[in-house]
């Protein structure tokens, strides 16, 4: 028992939470504005809301609305210039996980030389050291489960070599975040059910994982026991406000769990799919390949498996020693099937059986830090296999 | 569903860690190095270990070693004098709770003017707003239950006007703790089991307050689990490191609990016991009022109580409906008896059964602002009557 704590973000949570940022002190007096390409963020009304509460605060803003559902290095380099020549003191993110990860990647880079590459830990980074903290960044979430709300982490893909890496220092934390469940609302039930599941991977990863402490663990079971009975309830109705809150209290404590421990390698063997596919969801490929990969390490980490079987209410009194850590794989695909998100096909997204030993090379290469933390170390054999039964 | 989340201290948890001091980044150059009276701390080589890491990081300090166990507003106003003419920019704390909370007291008002009781919400306090944010603390713990090293209160009393009273401002945080179960093996019996239970009831306080949350309610059950499981443990083998770690654990938990629901008037009534009796233990005192303070409280909150109970190991399967919550009163009493710990005597120190309405009204004058989280609202002849019922 040997671990260190540090979650420096301020969280607001509740429905009508977005109202007290009016009241909320923020870091800075000029903000650079980061809202995703297209409409959506203003057609909901909350794009008004939030200018609002700026106006009402006296911040000053520019808008920067060019972020993609996967964020490009390319765009992020842009959006820092543009916060750099301006002056900007601090960073506001409005969005999902892709814009909160672009707002942490624009503040790191804002008051950083080079490009974002040099620091980078692991694929073709350079690994510096940062030079400066980021800019204050500033969360106002929209979905639920991604967590980075609650963890310093963003993922950014650089398209001209194939990279979709995570990175992240302390100072990329959000200073603040608002977790508001009524602007969940507005997602789509598909939208729900694989960002739902990105909380619940989020913590079943970080149980198994090497780094978990008894502070991830107990999120990690909060959340797969919240998103076991929530998650079905809002892809149902996604109007059902206590569902929504309680899947957006899952996506907050899985970047806690993020914070404390670390996801394994099934988010790594993700990243491998994404960066070839950005139109692919980072959340359904996560669902795409999860049972083959649960199926796989079930026999590493058996009593971790069989715990996480009980917590989604199944029973084993009366399975074999050796299957009842299966009783967990057979549970969450049960929960995919409620949620309408078992069978994804990656052949939907373009995506051969060709391409399962790139795609498995590429994660090895590119997140390599993650495959660090599984109890048993995964071969890139073992990698393509599983990918190849994920295949349909 | 609707709270705020904000615990910014970094901890470092693990035997051994505190020589991972070392290499962590300090929040200053010049510290004011805060410990106890008396001899303990140096005959036990901790000073002389902290005092080595200071020199290795090329810290200078200057030491304040007069904390008394309850420390009094006049060792805080002296100390921060010091600390503010000697131009110190951060504080170091060494010690017991009694020690962290004197050493944030010291850093709130070596950087605000006039007197701690100035700013002092209840009680005679005048209430005022911080002018400034506090000095940086870093707290190096050497017991383990009171929680004040993920926090930011510290309990100080003002021995002229009787008043013993909880203060805390987002800058009253730690920045840094060390929490290394190492340094707790040296507690006496009787402290292990006291400041355990220190512990214990900032959780089941936490969870029977208005104020409690998701994610409070999780630290909660799981301090009152590891309480139940290794304070026994831990006070018939001081060597059992399994079980110091993990009282250490819920002693860290129960901080972060106060950071994200409240303590109840159970820590309110205890003050109007040691505010009159420096010599009584805050634990101690808890310990004496627990058994009717919550058996007062069972009816109004029954289904928290039941919960309660089940984590503390007892069944109420076969127990009348209106009869289940005292149950978990009964497994806390248990357990205080493994500990040995029940039955704690008020008369031992000098109380005496006419001075219970006097407490009643200290506690209430002082600590108002806990009253307020309780789901019911104690009168003052209540109050008088649980601790008449404590009174041995």
């Amino acid at each position: 028992m040997n671990f260190d704590f540090s979650i420096p973000t301020k969280v607001l949570f509740g429905c009508g939470k977005l109202d007290e940022l009016k009241r909320e002190k923020l870091p800075g007096k000029f903000a650079l504005f980061v809202s995703s390409r297209g409409n959506i963020i203003k057609d909901l009304g909350y794009y008004d809301r939030l200018v609002q509460i700026l106006k009402y605060q006296g911040i000053e803003f520019l808008e920067y609305n060019e972020i993609s559902s996967n964020p490009t290095k390319d765009e992020i380099m842009k959006a820092a210039q543009y916060a750099r020549d301006n002056f900007c003191d601090f960073v506001i993110g409005l969005g999902g996980g892709s814009v909160i990860d672009s707002a942490k990647a624009i503040a790191f880079m804002a008051r950083n030389p080079g490009d974002l590459w040099d620091y980078i830990f692991t694929g073709s980074g350079k690994g510096l050291p940062a030079k400066n903290e980021a800019l204050p960044v500033v969360a106002v979430l929209t979905t639920a489960g991604t967590g980075t709300e609650t963890d310093q982490w963003m993922v950014i893909t650089n398209t001209d070599l194939n990279e979709m890496i995570a990175y992240g220092v302390p100072s990329t934390f959000p200073k603040l975040s608002v977790v508001d469940p009524d602007l969940s609302a507005s997602m789509p039930t598909f939208l729900t059910a694989i960002t739902g599941f990105d909380a619940f991977f989020h913590a079943a990863e970080g149980f198994i994982a090497k780094t978990s402490t008894p502070i991830s663990e107990a999120f990690s079971l909060q959340v797969m026991r919240l998103v076991s009975k929530y998650l079905p309830r809002a892809v149902q109705n996604g109007n059902d406000m206590e569902a929504r809150s309680n899947i957006s209290l899952a996506g907050m404590l899985s970047g806690m769990i993020q914070s404390t421990s670390s996801c394994t390698s099934l988010h790594a063997i993700e990243h491998g799919l994404t960066c070839f596919h950005p139109d692919l969801h980072h959340g359904a490929g996560l669902l795409m390949i999860s049972e083959s990969y649960f199926n796989f390490f079930a026999k590493y980490v058996p009593d971790r498996f069989i715990k996480m079987a009980h917590i989604l209410g199944a029973t084993t009194d009366d399975v074999p020693e050796e299957e009842k850590p299966y009783v967990f794989v057979q549970a969450m695909t049960e929960l995919q099937k409620q949620c309408g998100v078992y069978h994804l096909k990656m052949s939907d997204y373009g995506i051969t059986i060709d391409d399962m030993e790139k795609m498995a090379r590429n994660a090895h290469k590119t997140m390599s830090n993650l495959f660090a933390m599984d109890r048993y170390p995964l071969s890139l054999k073992e990698t393509v296999d599983i990918l190849t039964k994920s295949f349909r």
